[in-house]
């Protein structure tokens, strides 16, 4: 069964060839102070600036009120529609009673990938020991990296820094347009 | 739907008036070896003097040898009735065949809180790789949180640093006596 | 319920005596490219060579393409019939399509054991971001440990090095040949 031929193959194939495609983003705020409209959306606006930043394309903007219902449709439907490469959550991660958005984000997830949150946890360690309480979780839904941040300013800059580290990559390889598992990066 | 009001709003209500309220501990040693009467419950022993040493209250001290059964009942009892705002357990969360804390844990948490196990894990590395086995939970039940320790002294140790870190703000959180997502340290 | 005996009791009649037992390793490469043919087998070889180096005895090696099915059914013919203490897989767990190793795990585990995987990616973060993206799981099933590593030659470089640390100390909890919860070490 072990194969002596090369490390090369017929992946080779798949190499992108052309411009970078754009990353197509969506971004959903929970929170029940910005639907109720008595709060401003400076996360969302923080992560829409970044996203902008990088070149990247605004799929979809939407607000919704901390329950499992609002969360699990928006994202569902992103990822099914195959309308967004990523999905990036904020607030609703910690520990209130109110604070559903990991439930309803495992909901939705068909593999999850739990280096991404325990990175902006521990990231987020060198600021704050709350950052401990973040229940944030990531993974994947068909063709969609779905990530959760933290709904405080602190904590999504602290999220979208891991972010930028690993989007790109990450998005080429949901898309099938590098080689898994090649080249000293492979995972 | 996204509002332009301001930062705060109906959430400033909910702020406490008065004197902080004292922290109710429930400890439940896990340990066939205490249970059966031929060893010493030092870590339990270790966790409540930390409590007291925190002015915190004992609202109950168990003992259950390494079994689901025992863990469960225990746990359920205390966040079901509002008797503890933090349970914390000692013991059985090794890999040895009666190791089976984690496992009691998981089935009565409604919410997990994976920060909390990865950062006492993370500390413990720095003795010991073997901190590396320790397959502690933690979570919430009700408006309780559930802590899983180690059951050596020294991972004890390693815990309640960490404990004593976040105990204070989850509690409030918790009682929804702080603001989520409010503030620096949202999360 | 607490006694008040000694630190040390019947647990003290299950130490090991004699030489130390070999520890059995099995090692499962999780490519399609490998069972294919028409790539190299890099990675298994590292490991064997490891634990060749370790005086490990490799009681089985096997290639599966990255599939569901074939990883279950070795990791659990493994375990199941205590052919091995220690198995480990190498590549699928990256979040290409195809890259499944993780929930195959996740099916056959009995216990997880989140912290060697946090472990290894939080190692692997030194020298790449894209550490991150490794789902890699580790747990038991009856007295196996099974430990995910990635497929990249560097990534099983890292996994192998946490290994190193715990593997010895893990496969005698397993055994019952280390009396759980004792010493400065337990946990």
């Amino acid at each position: 069964m072990r194969g002596a031929v090369s490390d090369t193959g017929p992946q080779e194939g798949r190499k992108r060839v052309g411009p970078k495609p754009v990353v197509r983003v969506a971004i959903l705020t929970v929170s029940d102070g910005v639907s109720e409209g008595w709060r401003e959306d400076t996360s969302g606006d923080r992560i829409e600036s970044w996203a902008r930043e990088r070149g990247y394309e605004i799929a979809a903007r939407q607000v919704v009120p901390d329950e499992v219902d609002g969360i699990v449709s928006a994202l569902r439907a992103w990822a099914d529609h195959g309308a967004a490469d990523l999905a990036v959550t904020t607030g609703g991660t910690g520990i209130a009673e109110r604070d559903v958005t990991p439930e309803a984000t495992a909901a939705v997830l068909e593999r999850t990938i739990p280096g991404i949150a325990e990175w902006i946890r521990a990231s987020g360690l060198d600021k704050t020991p709350y950052a401990a309480l973040g229940r944030a979780a990531a993974g994947i839904r068909a063709r969609t990296l779905i990530v959760n941040l933290p709904g405080s300013p602190a904590g999504v800059a602290d999220g979208l820094e891991v972010l930028s580290r690993v989007v790109d990559h990450a998005v080429e390889l949901l898309r099938g347009e590098a080689c898994h598992g090649q080249g000293p990066e492979g995972v």
